[in-house]
């Protein structure tokens, strides 16, 4: 049902069943050629499901969703614009899943509040896993954090090489050799202290040694914290395909430091913040509207303006990851851009694409292609390249 | 508690409660040293927790609470002796996890009733994983089962050499490897058929191929049908220790086919047999005297008496792994002998002992550290003893 109304606040907001029932007259095939490549099968969401509604209609449909969710924002900086946050107090939002909820924690300086990492390690033995980027800025900090005032606990530590093209088997057998002949046991806790690809291995890993040890998330990018680090997805690249090898599995808590942001290079911001206009554009037109207001604010990495958007980010994923945890349907719908981000990434070779970079690239392909169906607006399209613009994502096509 | 009545059918049936609890009084230390060795921990279960009863006693507990358990089994062959089964009928143990619940069909001939398995097939595309000694006696009969009248399936299978001395990660990354050559989804099924080593690598992939897939168990060995195929620990072995890296993963059911027990070597069964000794003297007294009077029937492998004791000895695992999934406390009882075997296989190198083999020896060495320390009567040690000889354990000191 495309709109009329000019302007419009849009919402690429796929419903569930329509999503799980493959439309076969929606389909459509991407084939990229490479020595490495495979075909890569392709559906969009179908006609029915794309839903344009003006300003303050999608305004009041997303809050009162989020008055129904199960996900709680306790101490919530409700801002329209940046408000000033307190950096002693952190933002949380809740991610319930039951009995594997958890956690996540949000704001300025909190690696300098011991008690909240403390307070979810099991056990006397932790294993940071981290890489050779992140370790020499934060690995100091985080041990600090973990042992300050609690000297019974002790911590060891392995750094991988850093990038996506580690991110395979061979690699991930460092974690293991390192948590066996440091002789851990069941009762440790293994933390992930890196981007996404360090949250993926090592969620992997903590799933896997033992047969399952605790774990927690410091992710230090803004594609790990808004993305990787909520829902449990846990992977391994292939030869053949990016992710194939994982599991789903739950941290204990998450802790999102936007101090350490200020370390994160230019190309890397763009990039998760890629990820954050998807989430906007998925399902939650209000935050995209804050976005295209407040994007400076973000690129200047201003911290109120980093943590609003983290939150909102973190509510939306974990209101769809509580609701279908394993991707029967409704999680899907969070993988707009993807299909061809991912055909992007396998045709190129992992680690040459950031992959918030393949995914915005592949947001332009998506709606692109929905607007040449005729499903969604012209305006919609510009809007989504102006936004994508004003992040500075590289390989945005000029 | 030691009895003082005589003859005695004797329990070592730990309790969980005291097992949870370390006890350090009642813990000791075994170093193996060799190149490859580590030093294990031994703990054992306190004098409070054995318990020794006189005939009737235990049996009347035994049967109690098996009426307690939420483990059932339909067309129950209950049999004091070997009675004859109808190779028709299957006997179904259910094992109660919620919505990860399963069936384990036992019987004679069932991989002649292809309902059985394909009821349990999800999608229409099968890998079945199985090593280089059972594919050729069996791999065709399986793709039979799975594709006779079911012209749908298509079945991949990828053939692994055989032993304890491929469970390490490069072996499962042919698993993986076959399966995204494929082209397999999320909707496949992965078969294990074959033993303990299969089971549990196959397992693993099926926990770890896209996050999770269908996993189905054709266990063709005593010890994978009464113990790695029940409970849904999937493992790898490290450079450094055994089953140290893998998942907790239940299958979609279990088919135990104890026809294909015709084409096992003596050795392997004698090492089968170990566990399900070690299952009678652990909780089932009642099952323990069976075995005693039995033990001719089983070696004679006659499929009656096959069928009842691998039912109880799975009916007693389900029980436990049903109130205890993740071995928090009541599960560990199961590996009574394990902490010595686990040291020997060890020591020696995976494959030199078969699993059951250094349980059998691991069970010899509790009981008589437990008698040495008072715990228990010697008539207990020499009933473990005498089984153990007449089940023919390689191994097994004269």
């Amino acid at each position: 049902m495309a709109s009329t109304a000019i302007p419009v606040i849009i919402s690429l907001s796929s419903k569930p069943t329509s999503l799980r029932k493959t439309n076969n007259s929606s389909d459509s095939f991407l084939c990229v050629q490479s020595p490495n490549s495979v075909s890569l099968r392709s559906s969009f969401v179908s006609p029915s499901s794309i839903e344009l509604s003006s300003n303050r209609g999608v305004s009041s449909v997303s809050s009162a969703s989020r008055v129904r969710s199960r996900i709680c924002a306790s101490f919530a900086q409700v801002m329209e614009s940046a408000a000033k946050t307190d950096s002693n107090a952190p933002t949380i939002v809740d991610v319930d899943l039951g009995n594997r909820s958890y956690p996540i924690y949000i704001g300025s300086g909190l690696l300098d509040q011991p008690h909240l990492l403390q307070k979810h390690v099991h056990g006397k033995r932790v294993l940071v896993v981290t890489n050779s980027t992140v370790a020499p800025l934060y690995l100091d900090k985080v041990v600090e954090a973990l042992t300050k005032g609690n000297p019974n606990v002790s911590v060891e530590s392995v750094i991988l090489p850093d990038g996506e093209k580690y991110k395979y088997m061979d690699t991930l057998m460092k974690v293991f050799d390192k948590a066996i002949e440091s002789r851990l046991d069941r009762c440790c806790t293994f933390v992930a202290l890196g981007g996404g690809v360090i949250g993926d291995m090592c969620g992997y890993a903590a799933a896997s040694f033992l047969r399952g040890v605790n774990f927690i998330q410091i992710p230090t990018t803004v594609m790990a914290q808004v993305d990787s680090s909520v829902g449990g997805k846990t992977a391994l690249n292939h030869r053949l395909g990016k992710n194939l090898i994982g599991t789903f599995y739950q941290p204990q808590c998450v802790l999102i430091d936007t101090d350490t942001l200020n370390t994160l290079p230019d190309r890397e911001l763009g990039s998760g913040l890629a990820e954050v206009i998807k989430c906007g554009l998925v399902r939650d037109a209000e935050f995209f509207e804050w976005q295209e207001k407040n994007m400076e604010a973000l690129m200047a990495r201003d911290p109120s303006a980093l943590t609003y958007a983290i939150k909102r980010s973190c509510e939306n994923k974990a209101e769809v990851v509580s609701l279908d945890e394993k991707e029967g349907g409704l999680r899907a719908t969070l993988n707009f851009g993807h299909t061809f981000g991912h055909a992007i990434e396998t045709s190129f070779g992992y680690g040459q694409w950031f992959h918030g970079e393949a995914v915005a690239v592949g947001m332009v392909m998506a709606v692109d292609m929905s607007h040449r169906l005729g499903w969604i607006d012209d305006s919609i399209v510009k809007r989504v390249h102006n936004i994508l613009q004003r992040a500075k994502v590289a390989y945005y096509p000029s």
